[in-house]
């Protein structure tokens, strides 16, 4: 049986892959005074007063909700909300699994970004944080910065963020493997959608300074035509000398491309382009940009994708139930840049010293100290009195 | 230690008394390929094409929304969404403990009618169904007959109909009691809210004629001034003889009376002036229209109240899990009418018939049977094909 046939059978077979459990037994009328009607009234005029105890006696402390409208789900487009609900519900499982973080689907009917925003400040009562995923550019942007100025939880869009903490953390490991400074590499990022802006935000905040983006027309400048708000944005950081071309242009010299993009659109060709032991993080899937052998035959020293099949995937389940799981327990209103280059480090730190090499420079999806060793780095950033996350 | 005392306690314990499960486990590479990408790719294609099959593969077959806005919560009034969460938990938790189904709370940080419209509609899409709870009256009335026109799923408030079902049940047990036949019977509602009128629009459905509804300034006729549309609606179908005067006048020679409304608001005079081996359901929380030993005292034959330490509780525990169950197991696109009286004679049927007498008129909260005998009386009323569920 083909993965697929099977991955049908296995969600017919379960019948939606979560569930809700009652922590607490009903069974007897005390404990039904106590946990419902009158006893409940109890917290709740507590929380009536003091809202901040919603922590203490609801889900509120250590839930989050997983939102999507459906509009760019894995690689399958816009397949809307009911489609998206396997992908959301698995998000859910991957949170509990991973960081112990009680998670639940909502797949919302609207691509309507004023609606969606109105939509998941309503229900954010019950949640500690919202975890958005799969919304399309430039929406997805929009969307997550307006929900962290209106609301007082974590509003993380992990396509963004995730993506990027990971690739972070796989550079920070693949420079030490190629002898490489940051201030010295020129980076080639294509693809411009929502994981390549942020990627490229990130490695921006950690010092690199001289990377260039690209997407299907070549290199991005201020003369491109057609670019979005945040791309437009984009052209004040990126690619300083303005420069123009196609991505085999851009290449040339590089040390680093990261490609969140298409299948094979580089080539051994361009690879030879780059600086000598060039590092490739090839994340179109399931085909990659180009596939690590031939990358390697073409002189790449480290490479990366996003296949579970080849060494050095970039798999955002390192970093977001970790974030969330830190977040939840620190009380963070907020995921700061702090925190995101903290989670990255501490990421590329689960690799030993001793094991590092061109084939290991990420942890293993199943290392259980992931999420603990990421949750401590995100609460190591939040100071108890929360002065330092409230720039949003 | 007080109840309330030990609810606190509880709840900070606790500290949420919901939380998500996976259903499977993700040990190995090959299980998130299948749980995940890239194999949940497949269930979100198949239900791209069909959106049916969201009940095959998602959570959508066996989940119910627990939807509030905190505007009439419990006794305690409008305390907000914040506040009423550990009431929307409890919920969620006595839907799984009593009935096996997955609900998950959704307190609204919006008390505009329009609003909650629209926002329920959104989250749609991964519930199966949406128990609306403590939302005040007349928004309610609005809220939920527009969200069952415009979502294919049933919508179900529960303080109206679970209510009126279970009350219902009473009195179709307290009837054989007291050796009456519906034709003949005068009954009085106290409280013209959700749940009076729930009450009152159930009893006409059952087959009851000649009911009177009064609030606290008396009885309700068509020269009554400021009733809501709602409230207007009732004085066409309730005390035909258009009569006026207060609560005491209203109960003179009645055979039941149903009250959803202050403490000690019935007096043993009013009881005495009703007829013979009258029945009185009072349900004011937690101290009763009557106390039933004043009651039984003037007359009484039959006493209900809300209270557990008293016979006769009418418990809504009783109705909303088999409910929904069964709507659920039946694909139910709406909860109807014929559904309701189903379920009513189904819990009036749990008791048996050498049982039943005048302190023992409905199941125990804790009778294993209930969930599965009221979830198949709604089944029975629910056709393959659908056909009778269109009625909204």
């Amino acid at each position: 049986m083909t993965t697929n046939e099977k991955a049908l059978q296995f969600h017919e077979q379960w019948n939606g892959k979560i569930s809700t459990a009652s922590k607490c037994k009903i069974a007897s009328r005390e404990d039904l005074a106590i946990a419902y009607t009158p006893g409940v009234a109890e917290p709740c005029k507590v929380i009536e007063k003091d809202p901040e105890a919603a922590y203490r006696y609801t889900i509120k402390s250590n839930t989050v909700a997983v939102v999507s409208d459906g509009s760019a789900v894995l690689g399958l487009g816009n397949i809307g909300a009911r489609a998206a609900m396997p992908v959301m519900e698995g998000k859910a499982v991957l949170f509990k699994e991973f960081g112990d973080v009680n998670a639940f689907p909502i797949c919302l009917d609207t691509q309507d970004t004023e609606e969606i925003i109105k939509t998941v400040v309503n229900i954010a009562p019950a949640f500690g944080g919202i975890n958005l995923e799969d919304i399309s550019a430039p929406r997805c942007f929009e969307i997550e910065k307006r929900l962290n100025e209106l609301l007082d939880i974590p509003v993380f869009h992990d396509d963004q963020h995730g993506t990027a903490i990971v690739v972070l953390a796989g550079i920070i490991n693949a420079l030490k493997v190629t002898g490489r400074k940051k201030e010295d590499c020129k980076i080639v990022v294509n693809g411009a959608g929502s994981a390549g802006i942020a990627i490229t935000k990130l490695l921006l905040t950690y010092g690199f300074d001289n990377i260039t983006m690209c997407d299907k027309n070549g290199i991005i400048s201020k003369d491109y035509e057609g670019l979005n708000w945040m791309q437009k944005q984009m052209t004040e950081v990126t690619n300083l000398s303005n420069a123009t071309g196609t991505l085999a242009d851009a290449l040339k010299d590089a040390d680093i491309f990261v490609g969140v993009s298409a299948p094979d659109i580089v080539s051994e060709d361009m690879v030879r382009s780059m600086k000598k032991d060039p590092i490739i993080f090839a994340m179109a899937n399931p085909v990659p940009e180009i596939m690590p052998d031939k990358a390697k035959a073409a002189g790449a020293k480290v490479v990366g994708t996003g296949r579970s099949d080849f060494p050095n995937q970039v798999n955002n389940v390192v970093a977001f139930p970790g974030i969330f799981k830190g977040a939840l327990e620190g009380r963070a209103s907020i995921i700061t840049e702090e925190m995101k280059l903290s989670a990255a480090n501490a990421i590329a730190n689960l690799v030993p010293d001793d094991m590092l090499n061109e084939d290991f420079i990420l942890p293993e999806a199943f290392n259980p100290n992931v999420a603990e060793a990421v949750s401590k780095a995100v609460k190591d950033h939040i100071k108890p009195d929360g002065t330092n996350i409230k720039t949003k």
